[in-house]
């Protein structure tokens, strides 16, 4: 094989009870990005389509994870990177995950797998690592492993999949405003009270609970935050106007994708999901927000190939 | 029915990853409490056997939490109890909520079952509050619904109930001091650093799953508390060593149960927990230190009928 096509999606991470180690992968939005084989012994970023994003390879993260890979193997020649991006960067919904994770994935299995799936996910990190300011797998561990990832620990990373409910499904709605993860996560308290923290373990137990059980009433009581979401809620245009109208049109739980301005919302049918999405699309067009909207499942299968040579 | 007689279990609640909301339902320990039905209109402790307690309704549990059921319900008899202590106060297996869970699942019998399983663990709370100085169920809820639960919020109070891998039991040794509740929760930190809440969080997330998969590796790994327990091994007598020791005999996870001075550990099978509990009974009683150790497993049915007349 000389060379590889990937289509990497976004996520959806933090489900509100699950800041930092929660997160989702989403059947569409996403980077197409294609990896070859090179004689030079280096990575080079051939071309980046769409959203003006450099070809550095310090710079982009694309190019930092593969370099991650890079000093783990002993290999004679190098790899040339063309992305085309799929998910806006700054949206909530893993857009630099998508990139990094994509690349490693395929440079992976240019190189005969030669790594595991945790192993990409370290990888991947150093991407994460240089737009947010600091270490998470939240975004990265549904993408590489499919479906729903809880990460216990990036120390010795500990990756856990979780069950995915046959019906859940999933409403985005991005307003076309950037918010940089570093900058949401200032906002972020450095400290909580134990009540609150107890709270919140709760509250993701209680849901990793409900996609076993496939309890969706337990699901709506636990998808709540009361720690991260309060404090980045002003970042996003008319969230809690969504939350409301979301709920009223039957979702089961509302709140922030990520570090924003990406919106959430569950559903356990496509009735409601398009009630929920056309209520939510009205009420920010009738406040002239441009936006995007979506319907996705959870999508098992992560990185997916689409051509190989 | 004039009189009943229950068996009241002890609980293990924590279990490192869970402060304040896990509990597990012991088989043995536990208090029997008989409550008949008087003529007067009002709660009488006729006797308290074992460990000189009060037979002030104001001042015991048992009374207590009897007369916030009777605060919702309009009878015009009263009851009288008598309490056998068969967990020694302030020993972290919950003897306070052996017996205030005891006295109104007792009481509930008697009238025909008016309150819920839900009131039950409300009523029982009145008498945690009185002992411990805050609210909590983590303790009166594995007893009620037996089994292991998480109580996701005091709220608008809301038991969830995880399933019991079937090999699963435990090893509970106890010190012969009394460490008072209450006392036990003046040295836990008021904040926690987000670091830490996630941390603790994904621990508890990934707890619940390995009930779910019966995934003892999983378990293993996420039975660690680094908020509380750092903080309260000081108040347990050679708890290190007895956690390093029962690790070495096989067991899956050490901590302490409650809020101490007893020290539970996992372990999911008969060969492991004997030569865990060999080990550690052998170590406190090479220093001399008083003790009492068990095995049990999970009690799924919660308090058991004795008798009634």
């Amino acid at each position: 094989m000389e060379s590889i096509k990937v289509f990497s999606p976004g996520s959806i991470t933090n489900l509100s009870c699950g800041y930092d180690i929660l997160g989702v992968c989403l059947e569409n939005r996403g980077d197409e990005i294609k990896v070859s084989k090179t004689n030079q012994k280096s990575i080079t970023i051939k071309s980046v389509n769409g959203f003006n994003l450099t070809k550095d390879i310090y710079k982009n993260v694309s190019g930092i994870a593969a370099q991650a890979l890079m000093k783990k193997i002993d290999i004679d020649h190098g790899f040339e990177i063309e992305i085309n991006k799929g998910i806006k960067p700054g949206s909530g919904i893993g857009s630099s995950a998508a990139s990094s994770a994509g690349t490693v994935f395929a440079i992976n299995q240019l190189l005969g797998s030669p790594f595991s799936l945790i192993d990409l996910v370290k990888f991947s990190m150093e991407g994460e690592k240089f737009v947010s300011g600091s270490f998470h797998a939240d975004n990265v561990a549904p993408i590489i492993f499919g479906g729903i990832t809880l990460v216990r620990t990036i120390r010795e990373l500990d990756v856990v999949s979780l069950p995915i409910p046959k019906d859940l499904e999933m409403i985005v709605i991005r307003p076309n405003i950037e918010i940089k993860t570093a900058d949401s996560r200032k906002v972020v308290k450095k400290k909580v009270k134990i009540e609150k923290m107890t709270q919140q373990s709760a509250n993701l137990g209680s849901f990793v609970s409900s996609l076993y059980s496939e309890d969706y009433d337990l699901m709506s009581r636990s998808v709540i935050d009361q720690v991260v979401e309060p404090d980045r809620a002003f970042l996003i245009p008319e969230f809690d106007n969504i939350q409301r109208i979301s709920k009223n049109s039957g979702s089961i739980a509302v709140g922030i994708s990520g570090s924003g301005p990406s919106i959430f919302s569950l559903s356990n049918n496509r009735i409601t999901s398009n009630k929920v999405l056309e209520s939510i699309s009205q009420h920010y067009s009738s406040m002239d927000i441009e936006h995007d909207v979506f319907i996705s499942k959870v999508n098992s299968g992560g990185i997916k190939i689409i051509e190989t040579k």
